[in-house]
């Protein structure tokens, strides 16, 4: 319900209007990169704060609390002029029109930049969306949290063999980063954390189940890192499922195209993504779900509106396909953007967009993780885990983040122990959907 | 819905079997001293974790995240021998029987021990019960500051001056340690935090009421600190009216005694507790909500049955009406009972419960605390604020929440800030009855 006394309520200004949806990698950089310069920018968010995505399975598996990975958006426009944040889905554009709608008002625009990045990708299975759970935002990740740990609360609790094992088994599809990082961390859970916190439970019985439908893990690095991530995810007694994709779940059990199912109550989709789509655009520039745009992220035939991050599918030599639906890809293309859209008001052309690949990684769990670099350097282990860390401490936003997530870091590392271990929903209020609370 | 497979599973053990409803302070203090000790135990709570109830206002108010003050109770018992742990709610007592009831099956013990705790008290208010927020349960904290920082959203978008002054205006009702505690931190946020991220809203529109039904503020606490508290809090802009009770709330308007009201859409009910009463009981031993026991903690006529803590009530020449229902009483009667239950299999007499007043202290917002001392020192200030901070910190169950705390107090200290502002229920799916999230 919403009241019907509110409304935008954006002054006019002598500066051409700049309007952003979302404040994820790609608009954040963008906005930052835009502070007191020629525009009025208006930030649209469903959420009052940013959301740092590469950390979330920290949060859904007890290592850090939600608030030390997302950051409240005003504090990081605290002394912008001219600029205006508000907590407001953007239902639809009316591009010929220049104007947004929202649930309490029109806005008109100069520019508009789509960077409503991506949501989980269920390909349609309509049951999967409704049971497993997926892990693109803080509620999922503490829903998932919570739904992890109660369910070995309730294990304790049952003798009756087939529902025991459904509750200690877990399944993970997906074989990416997330899926990744997610099976490690359930992995170390169950080495360092849980036998102690249930000494009643024999952990021997608990599986986890990392199920790829490729023939191998991190398909977007080198098969050198892929199988590290395998060994290493084997260390930990996760069964490594390749090939094989998951066709069905009904909240009990798991079914793949092998002709084969896994009992569990818990199924992590984490096998991937698609653009978080904004209705209004002509249908000509959308493609998979995503927003076809030219070198400098505009939408084609649509001057007035660019897209940035996951949403665009920018096809140039250097990626036929488009880029990957990252984080760096975002940020850079916020950043071009940002330069760019100063260039116009002062006449200037502007510049294409080249994406510059700083490496990827992936972390399966203490001293072990992947890195790989453009110039063909890779290594793995201890101190690719102490690189990844690192890299994942400078890119949160705000001191304080960066200080509690160090602080739980060291003290997981020496103790073994996950701190962050609260189930906030009730046992008996439990809910059937996860998704519905995202 | 719970399963029907679900059985509590408790093993036969040749020691008598204790069991303890409830892991806040008094629960959790028992259980702790008898590590390894005669007793099997069995510990049932509806939470996994403890909550340090004295910090939940920094957690309404921004200040630290959740899982700071709360513990996770199976963490506490790491290493504990013959216990369980069930986080299963007690729904009644059969003390004829000598059995506990709970949706998942019954438990027969040698001994219980009530530690049930206490619960807003709304005096029989129903639509305040319903419209107003209570402060007791990390879910409370947690709705109350999302709605705060959603009002402020919505602040930005209103126009028309009722509603606005609605959003800006908070009521507090209570002027214990806990109502003093929160309309202090609220005054912090408008004075250092709520200006920077809301450039758009006048602060001098926020006004936050403070309303006790007593002449004065901090009622257990001497003259002194009561006029230094108000002193404080009037700095922060505060409204503090004494010698009034509210008579009601629709969500929208304040009713009171003195024929005035005040607009409001933010009511936080901190005016009193009562007993968190289980079914079974003797009617002739419960008052007021609470269970009248011996010297012992023992309840009258019933020599199986304790209660400690909150729900206890416990009339001697120390303390006619009861000892106050704070956490000193709790831990103080948990370590006591300890002793008097090993005492009991050893064929050796109890000793009476003697309550040690260690003082009492409230902190208004950074150097603005109370403190006195049953010696009858008391003081105020700078430090003051750096003994409550001290203590509190001690208090705190777990190295990583002490640390974690440690650092988020330090930074506040130095930037002014409160770093915790997510809003994590969504804008348009707000709930009608906060009351209901716990």
């Amino acid at each position: 319900m919403i009241p019907d006394y509110l409304s935008l309520d954006i002054p006019e200004s002598d500066k051409p209007r700049l309007v952003i949806v979302g404040g994820g990698f790609a608009g954040l950089e963008l906005a930052r990169n835009l502070k007191n310069g020629p525009y009025q920018v208006v930030l649209f968010d469903r959420n009052n704060y940013h959301t740092f995505q590469p950390l979330l399975y920290q949060v859904a598996t007890s290592g850090l609390e939600p608030d030390s990975i997302a950051g409240p958006l005003r504090k990081v426009f605290d002394g912008f002029r001219d600029f205006y944040f508000r907590m407001v889905k953007v239902e639809s554009i009316d591009y010929q029109g220049k104007t947004i709608n929202t649930p309490i008002g029109k806005l008109s625009y100069h520019f508009l930049v789509l960077a409503c990045g991506s949501e989980t990708n269920f390909f349609g299975l309509e049951e999967v969306k409704r049971k497993a759970f997926p892990l693109k935002k803080v509620v999922h990740a503490l829903n998932l949290r919570s739904h992890i740990l109660q369910n070995f609360e309730k294990a304790v609790l049952t003798a009756d063999p087939l529902n025991h094992q459904r509750l200690m088994n877990l399944v993970i599809v997906g074989g990416g980063p997330t899926g990744v990082e997610v099976a490690g961390a359930l992995g170390e859970l169950k080495l360092h954390v849980l036998p102690r916190d249930f000494p009643d439970l024999d952990f021997s019985d608990m599986k986890v189940f990392l199920v790829e439908g490729e023939s191998r893990l991190l398909g977007a690095m080198g098969v050198e890192a892929a199988t590290n991530a395998k060994k290493y995810l084997e260390q930990y007694g996760t069964e490594v499922i390749l090939d094989t994709v998951v066709t069905g779940y009904d909240g009990q059990t798991v079914f793949m195209n092998n002709h084969q199912s896994i009992e569990s109550h818990t199924l992590i989709w984490a096998a991937g993504v698609h653009g978080n789509m904004v209705d209004g655009l002509p249908h000509l520039v959308v493609e998979k779900s995503r927003i076809l745009v030219n070198e400098f992220n505009q939408v084609e035939n649509v001057p007035s509106i660019f897209a940035i991050g996951d949403i665009a599918l920018m096809k140039n030599q250097d990626a036929p396909k488009g880029h990957p639906m990252v984080a760096q890809v975002a940020i850079q293309q916020g950043r071009m953007l940002a330069k760019n859209l100063k260039a116009v008001l002062q006449g200037k052309s502007m510049q294409s967009f080249k994406y510059k690949d700083l490496g990827s990684m992936a972390t399966v769990g203490r001293k072990k993780a992947v890195v790989e670099f453009p110039n063909g350097l890779k290594f793995g282990g201890f101190f690719a885990w102490l690189l990844w860390m690192f890299i994942h401490l400078i890119s949160l936003i705000g001191f304080r983040n960066k200080l509690v997530t160090f602080v739980n870091w060291v003290w997981s590392y020496f103790t073994y122990d996950k701190g962050n271990r609260l189930i906030i929903r009730r046992f008996d209020k439990e809910k059937t959907s996860p998704v519905e609370a995202g």
